[in-house]
């Protein structure tokens, strides 16, 4: 150790308030804790992410099925978002107040062993961070240390250095007004959401990306996907843009191909950088992986001796049911250092509430091919059961892939409505390793409820 | 047997097309078949009632999506439907050409072992049928005959006597245009999925009953249920009609308290009456329960050797799903006469695609205590899971009771979007057994989609 002054020590330290801030419950009364959180309490989930982004979505669910309800020969409009009071609902009446009631309650007098340090954290020597408080700065040591510093967005260099405003996920729904045009750039599901959001809603959008669309899910998904959203936006796939500039109160970019697109606003949604190499880790003998994550064995422990990390700062998936389970997972090895769980990551499923909306869990086909299984697949449509007519469904499929020898599913992919609901059956079986062979017909499905679609899915493999 | 000219004889006579029909496949090829239709292929489930209901509700769902919108602080309208072109799309377009390709494949070249008898069906002996062809009048008999006879619905006699018009599940969709005003007289799933039809596309609804609105539900259910309604309808609730007169081209009807009400149009929907009664059963020795079901043994067998019977004629249930799975049994069991299969009726699920949707499977609480089960109950809202923020939903509920000591689920009662979809992973739970104790952490559910309400509601039961 060096000469460094100590202004607290603490047992245990935790950096960032998303899921990390579930960590310290009754178990840890007698531990008296540090919580390091320079911004919002609650995290990129509650305030900036999967909950807010949700709440975009669904009205724009109903605003996109009000103006394409001609197939079900009823005659419904949308008009227009009331933007400001859609801001009032989702933070300003929800989502900032429980992130403030998260942050009153760690300062409150019901957790008396826990104190709040509100400046970003930086290592300065092992087991020993550099914050602060309020304009006081501190020097705080813990005999346990999680990192559970999240992400952040990338900005390509071409769109920072050009100077051009922009938006990220962080800011993009708490825009002054909804914007009549707006430049999205990027290919995946936070790109993907948003895109939903603003077109369903009435903004004007154009999608740049380098590769399709959503690419990394099941070759057949990404390929409807692709050909279904074309029709309402403007997707410039396999494009880049090579420059970036201010016209008016908008924004113009110019495409590697020379042409140009103009727009009110320019959303970012690139992905998202963990947090990890803003930390100075390598004070504390903390790795990183190549890709920017912090290094974590099974059980969330980094490679220097009593600190941890979960979620967006280390974990494979950026998803804050992972970063949830993680947070368990670290959460019991803190309590029991002699019995230590393994971070929970088989069978992460995930969803992208766009439209139609996506969920998956397991492998691909390719990536079961890949793996030696010897599959059978079905590629179910929605319109061809009974509520799918009911829907007038023309896009919707269920895609299954399964072991044709033991009837085990090794992956499931849905494109289309309730897909993020009727996924949840799939994660069931494959989390008690249901077999598939008797699944269809050792359990009732309503008639004609939107499930018979997994049914018949199931009921299309074929097992050796 | 007596001296009757017998016209034809065969293996098999089927007397009903809607689970019925599904009996002859490629097994039956070496049979000599009779298929006894008086009325259109496909039966009630296709022709008037779980499938084009199904088409019906979700344009209403649509349109009442549109009008309730304020609260996502969204602008949609709704302004009517077109009814005829609903009509052409659900009926002359889709399930009009299933029901005659139905007949026609069965009446082709392609089951030339199969004929089709097209008079209504008498017994006159022991399997002896009168029934007919065209305008030839037929006896057949039948080795083996399969009563799947369906039901009718029951016209309550204040209403018959009256002389007044009046539709039924049978005729409302078909109407020529859609009515300004209905008075729904019932109180069951098919009268509250037509007043959420009717009320969603703009017709002015009264619904009179003579108890509380789907009253055979789990208690939380049905008082949920009555009271959301009350803003949707005039709800005439613990009234009998004493009275009906025509009026114009409308119905008056006098309530047992002598207040009036009147209507463009009477839909009728107090139950479905079981079709053994048209049947002359009494001539094959084939007895009847007092509910007017045909008594059958739990392998479908009728009093009557060789005469079998399934579905709505005389199942417990009036679901489609039940009588395609007795129609299984019966089939194995045509084949298999010395293995037969049990009738399925454990766990038999069901929804009511009402708004908000119900979906239920299980015992009642109510039930399950008075079974003697020590129970854990827990009434998760939806309003209290992010997706449920996301809706703005502040009806919808989750239900579960489930055995404290075993942790098995006794029943699941759901109200609210896709209950009938979050369902099936309940199904699969009692069909395979499966304890709650683990389930919610034991697999995976992705945040913040909406089968977090059942995660919420399985952490929220108590056990042992």
């Amino acid at each position: 150790m060096t000469n460094l002054q100590i202004d607290e020590h603490y047992d245990l330290i935790i950096i960032g308030t998303g899921s990390g801030n579930s960590l310290p419950d009754e178990r840890f009364d007698d531990q008296r804790i540090a919580i390091v959180e320079k911004s919002t309490f609650g995290g990129t989930c509650l305030n900036v992410g999967c909950i807010p982004t949700k709440m975009y979505v669904y009205a724009a669910d109903t605003a996109y099925a009000a103006r394409h309800s001609e197939k079900l020969n009823i005659s419904t409009t949308y008009e227009s978002a009331d933007w400001p009071n859609i801001i009032d609902r989702v933070f300003h009446n929800r989502i900032d107040k429980i992130a403030q009631g998260g942050e009153d309650y760690r300062r409150g007098d019901e957790t008396p062993n826990i104190d709040v340090y509100d400046h970003h954290a930086r290592f300065i020597a092992p087991k020993t961070l550099a914050t602060g408080i309020g304009g006081d700065k501190k020097v705080i040591s813990g005999e346990q240390i999680v990192l559970a510093a999240g992400s952040r967005p990338v900005i390509p260099e071409v769109i920072a250095e050009s100077g051009v405003p922009y938006e990220t996920n962080e800011t993009v729904m708490r825009l002054d007004k909804q914007p009549e045009s707006m430049i999205i750039l990027g290919g995946g599901f936070i790109a993907m959401e948003f895109a939903h959001v603003f077109e369903a809603l009435g903004t004007k959008v154009t999608v740049i990306n380098r590769s399709p669309l959503l690419r990394k899910l099941d070759h057949d998904i990404t390929e409807r996907f692709n050909d279904i959203v074309r029709e309402r936006f403007d997707a410039r796939i396999g494009r880049t843009i090579a420059a970036a500039r201010r016209e008016g109160s908008g924004v113009v970019v110019t495409l590697d191909d020379g042409s140009e697109v103009a727009a009110d606003s320019l959303l970012v949604a690139t992905g998202r950088r963990p947090n990890g190499d803003q930390m100075d880790l390598d004070k504390a003998g903390i790795e990183m992986l190549d890709d920017g994550r912090v290094r974590v064995d099974d059980y969330g422990r980094t490679t220097a001796a009593g600190v941890w990390a979960l979620g967006d700062v280390s974990s494979p998936y950026q998803l804050k049911h992972v970063a949830n389970a993680e947070a368990r997972a670290v959460q019991h090895n803190l309590l029991h250092p002699d019995d230590l769980q393994a971070m929970p990551h088989d069978n992460v499923p995930s969803a992208i509430f766009t439209h139609p909306q996506i969920a998956t869990v397991g492998l691909s086909e390719s990536e079961a091919r890949d793996a030696g299984y010897d599959v059978t697949v079905k590629v179910q449509a929605y319109g061809d059961v009974a509520y799918g007519w009911a829907m007038e469904d023309h896009h919707g499929v269920v895609k299954l892939i399964a072991d044709r020898k033991s009837g085990r599913l090794l992956g499931a992919h849905l494109m289309g409505p309730q897909a993020s609901t009727l996924i949840q059956q799939l994660i069931t079986v494959m989390a008690y390793d249901i077999s598939l062979r008797d699944f269809a017909r050792r359990q009732y499905w309503i008639h004609p409820a939107l499930p018979e679609v997994i049914e018949n899915a199931v009921l299309g493999l074929e097992f050796a």
